[in-house]
């Protein structure tokens, strides 16, 4: 937190006018119609406050301001498409702060498609990101419902995953080399293109996944991959959710580099996708109480995936592992069966409030975190609907709970907290952890004393003020409060 | 540092005593010829000192070893293998401290092959790893020549590299999850079974590759991977080191998943190894100046590997990237391939003296490092013999040099600091590492200012003070004395 007692009392003013001095006038907003949509997230769940938006366009900007912001004990919300799920780029009510948005700072520096390598800056969109690769005939394969509007920035400070983390790992996974500006304006010049580099402690790995409480990643060198050749996709019923694993285990066993996405999903949420959103439709007639959605892809001509496909399925059909099938013939088919599993969280909220639980298990534990968890939350509110969907072959299910429909929506998210303990509870027992891929932002620094207490938690907080002493890096997230 | 200021006048037999009664007496080597293997590297480059050896048997051994440690100030080098190429493991010449061996704690505490993870404690040897895998029908592809004796504690410690790496990464890649004993002997209990496990930093990442200077792993989830079905391998004779980055380029854009070893060997190298290892042979008569080792494999049934291999190379043949072929037929063909690679640091060995620069580059500059520190080594010293090999998939280049026949190994080795340097130069100005797979330990502690000064060198003592505030954790490597 900013030290008041060395710099409260110092008006706020000229620093503004040395930012603007450094920035432009276009890089420092302070008029509250034009600071509105950085104080509140897209959901409109978290608020805050802030002096001022600072929008640097270079690295060297970013160090200015960060500078002058530690000089003068302000603190720093970096923000970059601001789509966190847990408030993490949203500010808290606090005096002296501002909001140090990166989307003017979106160049792609390089593309090198003999390292496979793309430097970005922080405030490229995913999308773009995506675009710029397949424009050089490669691949970049994170991808996740908010793409649009996620920076490169923020997903890596959040360790973004996404659906094809079960083949290509976390952002952390894609990432080679970082640059960063300390909490001191200091820069870190780590843009370094190299597959090995033992030379010291990996500090864009601490970088990664700290929410911006340690410092602001301006640019990064990502990983890229050959373009997918050949792809198959199957909506599969299942009678069961130890069905969807054993199926999982299947095509990770047929080919343990094509399983691209294998995502779970339940009857219920099924349900409500085919009841509120339009033109949803499925595949085939047989009604179910679990299905998945396979996703392969090669980057290998003549992979024969279709094939594959085919014979793993007729496998687990004679083992009674599966009850229908549809593959898709054409690409039309493929996003329509891809809609199913990506309309979940909108036909959710059409459906009602929800309580939201990204939670993850080791992958052999899933089908019991999802009967344990849907029967603990069945037991808290009766009537309630549970509607566990995600990403199986990570062991990364989102546990959401749907209102009960004789219910209010304000009745049930009054006990917003204490589903979200009763889930814990069951991913505690199967040693699991409370935040699979949302990060911990504001909603969950109330968690970590509990579930990262002692030693971790003492060594987190070690690091937090070794590295950002005044505490001005977006403060009030990850770490709770001492 | 221990403080002596504090500690250095107690005696230190009352602390042996309690380590004695906290481990056992076979827990605690003090007898000067018992010390002796603890105290020197395998390549009796680097000695040492130190009061005792300590061999707990279990992570509540360690945590009691090191609070005893802390609270008398007494400096501890943990060691695995002991098979560091910079003497990572071994003491420097200093008083009051101690070798800490992970030896004894090597046992597998589970396989799980539903979540393809193992958690295994730090003094199990890869080589048994690898078969604890292969017994459970899976596959742990760490591989490195010193499997026989390296352990994994080293092994994660050091963020070791190997042959597969361009597959599978390094070592921090293959692990999920870290028992660590800090420097004040607390316990992070981090041994979680994720693949997803966004929760504050990311700590274990932190304790990859700090060589043991931030705390001691004790144990790790590592990730298991499906057996491969099939294999193809084959040894290309190819006119350049272009040529060589082309005929990669081709086999990955044939199959992204396929390519499990890329290996680059020169003309100069194979030379040394016909001259001086028995039974080594040549598979074709094409004399060469570049050679590519090529190792596929898949998971699949029928995946067509040999076909495919055919196929790539018939066509960079016609490119003219590729002189001549030869693709094993056998397991015997295979193995004596990999032996033509893996017997070059013997070959050179008995050779005579050698300079080893364990040196990455991004892998679209490989060829020009090659070139261009091989003109350098050859400007500087008439005469020398440049042997590069090495990875030349994950831009990891061993840019090594051999005496010049002329010369005698002592005049030659005098000069090893001035030839680190001739090709450390180079390998900066292409954007690469001075260290890509070894670390630093004793050796290049010095090169660490000029290399990763700045900012960056600031936050890793930062790091250091926070975590091992008296300096106790394996003084004098990594960063480089004040």
């Amino acid at each position: 937190m900013p030290d008041d007692q060395q710099s409260g009392a110092a008006p706020i003013q000229p620093v503004l006018d040395a930012m603007r001095a450094s920035l432009g006038p276009a890089g420092v907003l302070t008029d509250p119609a034009d600071l509105a949509p950085y104080l509140t997230d897209w959901r409109g769940l978290y608020h805050g406050e802030a002096i001022a938006v600072l929008r640097p366009a270079s690295t060297e900007e970013v160090s200015a301001c960060v500078r002058l912001c530690a000089e003068h004990g302000i603190a720093i919300i970096p923000q970059g498409g601001n789509t966190s799920m847990v408030g993490g780029a949203t500010p808290e009510a606090r005096p002296r702060q501002v909001v140090l948005s990166l989307s003017r700072m979106n160049r792609v520096r390089q593309v090198d498609t003999a390292d496979m390598t793309m430097t970005v800056e922080a405030g490229l969109i995913l999308t773009r990101a995506q675009q710029v690769a397949a424009e050089h005939g490669v691949f970049f394969p994170l991808s996740l419902g908010a793409e649009g509007s996620a920076m490169i920035g923020g997903l890596l400070s959040t360790n973004a995953g996404g659906n094809m983390t079960v083949r290509y790992g976390n952002a952390r996974d894609l990432m080679l080399g970082l640059e960063v500006v300390l909490p001191d304006g200091a820069v870190i010049h780590g843009l370094r293109r190299l597959r090995k580099d033992n030379t010291g402690y990996a500090l864009r790995h601490l970088f990664v996944g700290a929410e911006g409480t340690l410092g602001i990643i301006t640019a990064a060198v990502l990983r890229l991959f050959p373009a997918a050749r050949e792809t198959a996709t199957a909506l599969c019923a299942v009678p069961s959710e130890d069905a969807a694993l054993a199926l999982f285990r299947r095509f990770r066993a047929a080919d343990e580099g094509a399983v691209r996405a294998f995502e779970y999903m339940s009857g219920q949420g099924m349900r409500l996708v085919m009841a509120n959103i339009e033109g949803a439709a499925m595949p085939f007639a047989t009604p179910g109480e679990h299905y998945v959605l396979v996703d392969l892809s090669a980057s290998r001509e003549g992979a024969g995936l279709r094939g594959m496909m085919e014979e793993v399925l007729e496998a687990a059909m004679e083992a009674g592992e599966v009850a229908d099938a549809a593959l898709a013939e054409s690409e039309a088919q493929r996003v329509a069966i891809w809609r199913l599993r990506e309309e979940h969280p909108e036909a959710q909220k059409r459906a009602g409030a929800s309580v939201k639980n990204d939670v993850s298990v080791p992958v052999s534990a899933v089908p019991e975190l999802i009967r344990r968890a849907s029967a603990a939350c069945l037991a808290l509110i009766p009537g309630s609907r549970p509607v566990p969907f995600g990403h199986m072959g990570d062991g990364n299910i989102h546990m959401n709970l749907a209102q009960p429909e004789a219910m209010s929506a304000t009745d049930f998210l009054a006990r917003s907290h204490d589903i979200m303990d009763c889930v814990n509870a069951v991913v505690r027992d199967l040693g699991g952890s409370f935040s699979a891929e949302h990060g911990i932002g504001r909603l969950k620094t109330d968690m970590m004393e509990e579930w990262r207490g002692g030693a971790e938690l003492a060594a987190m907080r070690a690091i937090k003020a070794a590295l950002d002493p005044q505490g001005i890096m977006n403060p009030g997230k990850v770490l709770p409060h001492a």
